[in-house]
């Protein structure tokens, strides 16, 4: 099995197709409006790390949406990701599973009756857990972005949705007037002025020896990745503090890192120049989170 | 050729094909991540209705998105439209124009080098102009909504891109908890509690004699036929005034209506259960409009 992605089978409405082949008609929602739900989801070993964490935020998304009672049980969602993989040779893998509301008639309000268009989408990620490396080649270099994050009036930001260009326009000023290599994440600020998430990530720092992140009541992406790195640094009797912080809170930090579920924790090297780099409490919890890797997928 | 519109030809990437068959790759922007522009437009007896001012803001949205480059030149897009109401042997339609930036490296960052995707889709819709019809079957009931319109410094609301689910969720809000038919727009206000405008729609109100409808200097998409709506009336020299508006304002108006590409004019019945209708501004306006698309179109 090849490494290119034209090589690669999809599932799409419950049918294996090679990628090339694997398509939506233009009157799909998803297409139209980017009317559908997604979950980013890393397979280890074939098992794929946090399925009820992320099943649950799919099936909220979906409930907000308004189609959720549309979309196949869980337990039909995860075949078909296993068969995606089967069919791609794949243990250790990304997993983008989508589901839009799927071809209506023409008009912007959805109809009730829904046949949404699921898709899964995968490609090879190596191994993780305590014998594995890292997605990331390096830290992170950081920078905050002019845009804002959409308010949760506006669009709830707990949703995963295919409406995505908030953050894809927070990285396209990554690219602006950069002299040499642009910034691998956008930090993006609610309308407050508070520090929300990255376009991709959630974001934590170090301080005093207390570990802090943004609040899940502001308008970020509650992360699965973020959760089980609350969890994990609660069991491990760290002082964890959520809350609303400002950007001079972050560049003061000790240690700062991201999350999210392909890059797992990676370390925040610098934002908008300033240093910051990893310590003992990053470090301390990407070992926790390989272990759990671990004992979730490799054991 | 049929009404159905599975019996249509898309233009898909220069290709038409017939409907059923065109598709995007599940790995285009557009389905991603709503990472695309469109406009929608008119055509009157095979000609489109103010075809630069539709083609100037696809082209802002394709340069806020940075794949203005990347896009042909505005007579080869419009000669695919040409092909398509062609083929469709449509003279009187709905044309909506899509470009999106098309299938990229499976990152979030977009690549510079684009390959947009381009299509083109139609369906009859009936003669406008002095002898015509409109679109509407009755006066739009409106409703306010809870969702608030995404300012401008989280999504530019100046460009109209494939991200539409802060009109869609203020869509979802008619069907809730409603005896009888649910409303036919919804409007948003934005996060400062002004008045918008409509999920797919621009509003005004008329009031002792003046016509107001929202600035384009807040978070509203400046539609085309909002600015041909205000250019007729000022040509006629009525008083115009476009400001920031509070809902009692609009509840307490004359006369209200909506104004988009496809409805062009519809007087606003009832705000929340509450009336306004049409009048005799309303009426004139509506008459001017029919004469442009006379004069622009039919002659």
């Amino acid at each position: 099995m090849s490494d290119s992605p034209d090589e690669r089978r999809y599932h799409v409405d419950g049918e294996l197709v090679p990628a090339e082949e694997a398509t939506v008609n233009v009157r799909d929602r998803g297409f139209m409006y980017g009317d559908g739900a997604f979950e980013t989801l890393r397979a280890y070993g074939g098992e794929v790390l946090a399925w009820d964490a992320h099943a649950d935020r799919l099936e909220r998304t979906c409930e907000r949406l308004g189609f959720a009672r549309a979309i196949p049980p869980r337990d039909d969602l995860r075949d078909r990701i296993a068969e995606t993989l089967a069919a791609n040779d794949l243990a250790d893998a990304y997993v983008k599973l989508s589901i839009s509301r799927g071809v209506q008639a023409g008009k912007l309000t959805p109809d009730p009756a829904v046949d949404p268009t699921i898709v899964v989408m995968v490609d090879s990620l190596p191994r993780g857990g305590i014998d594995g490396d890292p997605v990331w080649d390096s830290p992170a270099t950081v920078r905050t972005a002019e845009t804002r994050k959409i308010p949760d009036d506006a669009l709830p930001a707990a949703v995963k949705t295919h409406n995505y260009l908030n953050g894809i326009l927070a990285r396209l000023e990554l690219q602006q007037g950069i002299d040499g290599d642009p910034a691998d994440e956008a930090l993006l600020f609610d309308t407050d002025e508070y520090l929300a998430e990255g376009a991709t990530s959630n974001v934590f720092f170090v301080a005093g020896g207390v570990l802090y992140t943004p609040t899940a009541d502001q308008s970020i992406l509650p992360g699965v990745t973020r959760s089980m790195v609350l969890d994990l640094a609660r069991e491990e009797g760290l002082p964890v503090e959520t809350g609303r912080y400002e950007r001079e809170e972050l560049l003061g930090a000790d240690e700062a890192f991201l999350t999210n579920t392909t890059w797992e924790l990676r370390p925040i090297e610098a934002v908008d120049g300033e240093s910051i780099g990893a310590g003992p409490v990053t470090r301390l919890l990407a070992r926790l989170y390989d272990r759990r890797v671990e004992r979730s997928c490799y054991e």
